[in-house]
């Protein structure tokens, strides 16, 4: 008895992606009811060298397909981050959902020890799957989907853990 | 080959609490550097109805320390929640680290199916171990860890995603 790495990949990330847009529902709600410029919420930032939360959102969402597709060993799609509304960000998130659904257990599993190179401009990084699965992409995840929560937060947004959580 | 309930949490909640306690380092070093008020740092929030920074950091250990104790069957240790300075900050992550390393594999493993009953209140909430680990208590983990963060990055202390991640 163990954990497989789709159990450990797919049904996660799949669970997060889904709260994330079941909050930006609640985003909008927001806006509609206090008549607010939806641009506005949508670029805000916690800090100005910080990314807005719609590039939360977007890195979320390419932190999720990427592990995915790395793992499996298929080209990752490439998405051209021009989401500019609630609605669009909504949509970037049911078509991530959608590429992860797309693929069985038996491609995920057994990918504990595939090597997984990313690399930033010269600089390379080696990980092996599961290394990069727990302790790169799951947390990435996780903290894009709470900074976006939090810029929401801040904002006045009416959202709890339980939002974030969702039905573990 | 696949992972194993040890593997997911231990080694997982010991590099998330670490990067967390480096993060509180940068914090005191900016505090210094700026000669800040540290326990308005502490206790900022980034809206009203939301805990304190103080507070992100006692309930990351408290999910951490909880999900151990749980999964090995051990009674879940008590802090009071006295801290009120960085240092005792810092020293609760030491504590709750050298709880959690307490553990070996062999207490861990195997506890996938293992029946968790939380309860708030009234509620009772059921999990098998790998539903309450992978749902419940590793996004909570990251979840309070990245919202420290985001506290310390709108109040201008110089961290970055890497400081999050710290080495996978």
């Amino acid at each position: 008895m163990s954990i497989s790495m789709y159990q450990a990949s797919v049904p996660r990330l799949i669970n997060s992606l889904g709260n994330l847009g079941r909050i930006l529902d609640k985003a909008q709600a927001h806006v509609d009811a206090k008549k607010l410029d939806a641009a506005a919420l949508i670029e805000d930032r916690l800090f100005p060298d910080m990314f807005s939360m719609r590039r939360q959102v977007q890195i979320a969402c390419d932190t999720a397909k990427g592990v995915v597709a790395r793992l499996v060993g298929v080209e990752i799609p490439v998405d051209e981050d021009t989401e500019r509304t609630i609605e669009e960000l909504k949509a970037r998130i049911s078509k991530t959902i959608a590429f992860i659904q797309g693929f069985a257990p038996a491609q995920i599993d057994g990918t504990e020890d595939k090597k997984i190179i990313t690399k930033r401009g010269e600089k390379e990084t080696h990980y092996t799957g599961m290394q990069f699965l727990l302790g790169h992409a799951m947390p990435n995840v996780y903290f894009h989907v709470t900074t976006t929560y939090n810029i929401l937060r801040h904002n006045g947004v009416e959202i709890g853990k339980r939002d974030y959580l969702g039905q573990p």
